[in-house]
């Protein structure tokens, strides 16, 4: 690399360039003079030096600089002036704001995190991944990667089908399933397609998952919270709530791990029916059972009455955002054109690596290794909890990658929660997750992303931290 | 293989039971005892058969069947009745629907497609892309796989912003880059966003791509045409619509091929600051100039003012769904909040396979490669209208993936495109694309998606087509 300086009515004007050919010249000299136009080193109405001038500064042929200065005008970062001069245009001459870099959150991170819905990515089955990548890049014909339809990849939505139906006991054909970016898209766009028909209400978990209220309300639909009882949700009283859609987490009930008893299935069912409303089944982590067989999806139960929602972000990676619905056949077609309007479907690559995955049978394999690691986990922080800190006995059947237990009237979640962070323990309340009335408190630790020694001593720490709070 | 039969109270009780060990025999029992309450060949309250009985019947040991009778009580198919028999559960009896399977086109898709946006998906670099995943597996840390945040993989908005800084003279920094699911998306939650934020009018080009218009309308702006004239928008007319934003496709107009002219580039600014107004660049296709270099992109004259978009679909793949925007600076973490509702990012592995594929300077090598085959596709288009319809003259400068001509009087899109059809080419009118009225006829072609000859044959039968309408 040569450093070329000249001096002239433009200033210094000290342009590198390379004269190797890897980068015409005409064109490093172009991005040398709009970058010191926009440092503001070369300011509105400079007058630029003669392309013959510049050209023997630099060393350049006059042809170079003159196809330079042409380029820059037709940008607008120049201006040709009448009488052959040129200069730095005026509108060109505003200093960019300074970079934007990297938002470092306002404190790190805590060094042992009980936070939900981490699954352990570091198992994430990286080699088998690849082997089904290259299998697709290998053998999809061409048009595959053309512009997409709105259900997604047919290979994606027959081989889920077939892993749903022997797994999770749904009634799924290729014809009735939608791939979407995660459940956060699917639950979106059914909530949008919904309000869209004339749903009003939607009656959710209380306890659950806050983030889907706010959706509902964009979404235009109402939500208000039922109570979940030890069998599922309290059917009399969605009865009451007037409510025309209702979303359950049915296999195991997020953040109690209830499990909805048959007959609450019936019940619901029968609502449904009855009120000709909708279910909506977030079947987030049932792959994760490890007492029994889990349960199987309501969806199977009654196919018309029931959208049922799964997600590879808590089996496979987060990072994925691989999830998908199984649709009751009316909702097909408007679900298909939402999808196809909000993001014209979803990456395709990864939809047919993720065919050819669980085709393979890679998914199931995948499950039956994770499983074990983190009945593990659980077992780790269920029997530290018992040893530790026994009056925080967890509730819920013993799947997915959270404990819930209740708090001890003593205790709250504030004090608790603040002073483990205080030891570098990272714990959540409860409190977002109550709906209608703050019930009564408790903790949700995730531990999907934690090792056992981790598990251990953060709630070692956390029998410390309540000790302190208690003094 | 083998199969069991029972006749019992249940009607005949076809299960087929592999006994290799691959699958528990209590589950294949139950999933085939479910199929058949689902396909209605066990109706509601039919008495199932005693365990015993059936258990001696399939040849199974008792602990099977009760086994399996559990998981269907608990799932909702079966009810357990007082006096120790089990009936089909009323809930489960209802017949499902057909299935949706694959719902093909009214009428097949034709012969020779002239349809726009489409790139030549049988060049993707099939082998490059492999690579580039293979070092992202190998070589990403774990956590990069859990959630994501908002604007987009770090490496990625690096690599991308080396790159149009270079190559489309944008001001872009990794901290004002956000990565979305296409321009489908990005432009969806750019709209959004400035509505949230007080804008109310979008002005675009007329004529322009329709598409954008609905979204405007479901974010709650008002969309209005301003006219288009050679050397870009009409900015006065800009001015009195009253729009506080605008869409412009500067460096290559759609559909008319227009360069927007240093002078308009700059009023178009100057607009912007004096209206407090924001320009939204949609850089769609500007890798495809074939005469010269290509204009540099707006953005870099006013970073603050210009919202920029990009896209993988005209380069690489439409099925990547791969698209970024550079922000001003107040745009970024709105816009990262509403990415993050929106679908909680972007797939990671795409973004990291991405950010390797450019920054090794693959992406520069195919567009370098794409450059003369579709140079030589428009020049086939451009001269075999020549020849054989001198009177459909292209306009619009040598770039991107289509060319515009406009119609002689005598002629309309509905005779030309329906006389072409039956010939089976696809050809489009612009009638879509006009916004405030009706504007001259004409057609636009896209070739990205054609072949040399097939190019010669669409005109060719297009000639024919005309000579039919004129006769």
């Amino acid at each position: 690399m040569s450093r070329s300086r000249t001096n002239s009515g433009a200033g210094e004007l000290l342009v590198e360039l390379r004269r190797d050919g890897a980068v015409p010249l005409h064109q490093q000299l172009e991005s040398g003079i709009r970058e010191r136009i926009r440092q503001g080193l070369l300011r509105a109405d400079t007058v630029m030096p003669a392309t013959r001038a510049l050209a023997a500064d630099l060393g350049l042929s006059r042809g170079v600089v003159v196809e330079a200065y042409q380029q820059l005008v037709a940008e607008g970062y120049l201006v040709s002036r009448e009488g052959g001069y040129t200069q730095v245009a005026p509108a060109a001459a505003q200093v960019p704001s300074p970079p934007a870099g990297i938002r470092s959150a306002p404190t790190g991170p805590p060094r042992i995190d009980f936070k939900y819905s981490r699954p352990d990515v570091t198992q994430f089955p990286r080699a088998a991944w690849l082997r089904s990548i290259r299998k697709v890049l290998n053998e999809t014909p061409h048009r595959t990667l053309g512009y997409l339809d709105g259900q997604g990849a047919l290979a994606l939505r027959e081989a889920l089908a077939d892993y749903l139906n022997r797994v999770r006991g749904t009634s799924a054909q290729a014809g009735n399933m939608l791939i979407c970016n995660g459940f956060a898209q699917g639950s979106r766009l059914l909530l949008q397609v919904l309000a869209a028909a004339g749903y009003r209400r939607l009656a959710v978990e209380d306890p659950s998952d806050d983030e889907l209220r706010s959706v509902a309300a964009a979404a235009g639909l109402e939500a208000v919270g039922v109570p979940v009882l030890e069998a599922g949700l309290d059917v009399e009283a969605l009865e009451r709530s007037g409510a025309d859609v209702v979303l359950v987490t049915a296999a195991h009930q997020f953040p109690t791990g209830a499990v909805t008893s048959a007959a609450t299935r019936a019940a619901l069912i029968e609502w449904a029916t009855r009120r000709d409303a909708l279910i909506i089944e977030d079947d987030y982590d049932a792959e994760y059972r490890y007492d029994r067989e889990p349960i199987g999806a309501m969806q199977g139960l009654a196919p018309d009455r029931v959208a049922y929602a799964g997600t590879a972000s808590k089996t496979l990676a987060p990072g994925l955002r691989l999830g998908w619905l199984i649709l009751p056949e009316r909702l097909v077609e408007p679900m298909a054109a939402a999808k196809l309007a909000d993001d014209r479907g979803s990456p395709v690559l990864d939809q047919l690596t993720f065919a050819d995955f669980v085709a393979r049978g890679e998914f199931d394999r995948h499950l039956r290794r994770m499983r074990p690691r983190y009945r593990v986990l659980r077992d780790a922080l269920v029997g530290r909890l018992a040893e530790k800190v026994p009056d925080l006995r967890p509730i819920g059947v013993s799947a997915g990658l959270h404990v819930m237990t209740w708090l001890p009237p003593d205790l709250t979640e504030r004090d608790v929660t603040q002073a483990a962070i205080e030891r570098g323990v990272g714990l959540y309340g409860l409190r977002p997750y109550w709906v209608q009335n703050a019930g009564p408190e408790g903790l949700v630790f995730g531990y999907g992303g934690l090792t056992e020694p981790a598990v251990a001593e953060g709630i070692d720490l956390l029998a410390e931290a309540i000790a302190a709070v208690r003094k």
